[in-house]
């Protein structure tokens, strides 16, 4: 039997799950900074929940075994989830995180924090509301998330689906083809555009013209002096979505003005983003000081007519919203803080010690004291264990501090305190033995 | 397409989530106090980890569709996740916790919170130690959980799987049957003894007189008299295994004595756990003033062998654990506390506000101000909302404080800070409105 977690998997242990919650609660802080409530969802799905959602992405759905019953597979993101949440229950708006796994079959780079089973961290906001001001938001708390995680410089770019649809129409590409075509050009993060160009060309059937002419519009990348070019491009000119999504980053543009990101923001024709759902904004956070390989970090984009879908009436429930990617940004600090012993994987206040052999029934009354006045605290499992190891195992475990029970201080009502950093070592009353333990772990600064 | 959940799993919307939460945040509290470390495992498993581990419940587990490449299980329980890890990692000595979702394909009574895919709360203790001690910590982790939560008055059963196969043996029943008639008798508090004796006559081949005396074995329940009784019974006296086991028994009331929660033990020789794993020691709590299909509501006992069947070499680790059905203990406090419109599922400060039209972008200047200092703070995401709705918006979502932005004040340098509770009013200077808004925050005791 092979010994293993399954392939693209991993166990989190105590000192990477510490050093995962720390950076998960950071995540959550600024989420509810923004007001998001939570929502918790089912780790499947029934399969039809998930068909024709994700494109050319649905070959990667782990499906269940039929063992009668429902067809049912397991979640690919947690965006699907939601839309069907909203719809299910005629929420018409919401704004939810969601922090939880999805599952992908892919052929992940495990080494670049690329896994098949791996946490998405989600910030949605649905609700019929004004242009723009909804996807500004996200893209603050993107920048938000990036910044306070401390992960250095980062660049979030953006783009638009209905520009890019305009751009398609403008070089000649047939309506049928635009999702497809667009699929091509979400490859230019990882391909060449030669190689972008030659799938465009063989595979998808286009003209060499219109494909030359698409290569020109996705190298263009900037800011405002873009917009403006783009504005008065002749030909896009005359395409009223293309002029309504220049409309929208213009505006998405001056409020992240206000929120102060604009010097993280890139507009950029080439992004394009995978997934089918999208109808309006997309965008994508990419770390700039780190290997190309670990890619985006986080993102998102607006899905207008996803919870619609859902909906026997198809009644529209317009979203934004994004997904953090914090296994790559786990596996960067992984890699920086070095994840190893000295992370401290228990709380412990208190280590109740034998000074000698036959002690161990006054320790457990010491112990069982002590959590019913709610200290976190342990001792040895062993009914003699050496006076050293116990001792030595506090200071590897860093646990602040020791009761040393002996049978000549018990006589006397007392037991010994030890400050284990230290090794300080003093005298107290049974009977004040609670509250000169607070007392002494205040003074430590032991965190609660 | 039918829009639901699969069959057997809930949504929980954020009412619900943040109940949950505030559940198992007491729970791991609880595991904190007793110096555990937490660990996280992939939500499937190789099939082969979890073939042979479970009995009779083993046609219960997912299995994931084969698509190519190792066959894979969704994860039954957390135990033998959690003795994989320590076989894999060659760890001899863990005391963690770990709280994530298990899934069986049961029929279950969703109406009495069992699902299909639930929540475990796993405590375990593994390392090779003396006798009871860790077991004893996990029956008190289980009484501080069941008594911190609330939820009545509760009981914890206790049998030894080596007593009850002395009782077999003492009975006639053959080796190679204790395991199947352990699965009879686990059923007894399903089940009326009629139907469970019928069972082994009937299915399992075992003689009437030997039933009988089962039968009349695991009516017996109590406390030290019986453990006296058995220990004297001439019978079970001729075998080694059970009269080590009562040795055990009496050794881990006594424990438990000292750690006053002897009221809450019942010794009980008609449980029997169902899974097979189980080595000593077992046990499982059921709530006293609950309708019985609640049934039991934590359960666990020693799997010394377990983490061996992964080890090439058999390296023994004994291990004691406790599962707590979180589930089931929600489902009575969400009857209880009636989840619904009255439970906050935001953590919103202040609720910027417009007093007219054309004042957004001055609204998204001080939402700015309010989020870089770490104000949890959120507006309108219409352009020009309407003063009452947004007032009213604040009532309805309990969000302690109004910043009213106007075009007379704002020339003045002002804002108008509301306590949306009481109503009440007052000006304050833009330079000074971030600590005006902390003052007021702490006089308004909002959790920060």
């Amino acid at each position: 039997m092979s010994l293993k977690t399954p392939k693209g998997t991993r166990d989190y242990g105590p000192a990477e799950a510490v050093l995962r919650q720390r950076l998960l609660d950071r995540v959550i802080q600024v989420f509810r900074r923004h007001g998001a409530a939570t929502l918790d969802t089912p780790v499947f799905e029934l399969r039809s929940v998930l068909t024709g959602k994700y494109g050319d992405d649905s070959k990667l759905i782990y499906d269940l075994k039929d063992q009668g019953g429902e067809p049912l597979a397991l979640r690919y993101d947690l965006t699907v989830p939601f839309a069907r949440y909203l719809a299910m229950n005629n929420v018409r708006q919401m704004k939810r995180y969601h922090i939880a796994k999805v599952y992908r079959r892919d052929n992940p780079q495990v080494t670049h924090g690329r896994y098949r089973e791996f946490y998405q961290c989600d910030f949605d906001i649905a609700g019929t509301y004004d242009p723009m001001l909804p996807d500004a938001e996200c893209i603050k708390v993107v920048a938000e998330i990036l910044t306070e995680l401390d992960v250095g410089d980062f660049t979030v770019k953006l783009n638009h689906r209905r520009l890019l649809d305009g751009v398609f129409e403008v070089c000649g590409v047939p309506k049928d083809k635009f999702r497809t075509v667009c699929s091509s050009v979400d490859k230019l993060d990882k391909m060449p555009w030669d190689t972008v160009r030659r799938e465009m060309i063989e595979e998808k059937g286009l003209d060499e013209r219109t494909v030359d002419q698409i290569g020109c519009y996705v190298s263009e990348c900037g800011g405002i002096e873009l917009l403006d070019r783009l504005s008065s491009d002749g030909q896009l000119n005359a395409i009223e979505g293309a002029m309504r999504a220049l409309a929208d980053i213009r505006l998405l543009l001056q409020y992240c003005a206000i929120f102060k990101v604009s010097e993280r923001i890139s507009f950029d024709l080439s992004l394009a983003r995978g997934l089918d759902y999208y109808t309006g904004v997309i965008f994508e956070a990419v770390l700039k000081d780190t290997p190309d390989e670990v890619g985006s970090v986080a993102g998102g984009g607006r899905y207008d007519d996803l919870v619609g879908m859902f909906n026997p009436k198809r009644t529209k429930v317009p979203c934004v919203g994004v997904s953090i990617g914090i296994e790559r940004l786990f596996s960067i600090q992984e890699k920086r803080t070095m994840v190893g012993k000295s992370t401290r994987t228990n709380e412990t206040e208190v280590f109740v010690v034998s000074a000698h052999r036959g002690l161990h029934l006054r320790r457990l009354e010491i112990l069982n004291q002590l959590w019913s006045e709610g200290i976190k605290a342990e001792h040895s499992y062993k009914q003699n264990p050496k006076l050293l190891a116990q001792l030595q195992h506090c200071e590897k475990r860093q646990i602040p501090l020791a009761i040393i029970v002996g049978e000549g201080e018990l006589a006397r009502g007392m037991v010994k305190v030890r400050e284990v950093a230290s090794r300080q070592e003093e005298y107290i009353s049974l009977d004040t033995m609670i509250e000169e333990i607070r007392k002494k772990l205040t003074t430590l600064n032991v965190p609660e």
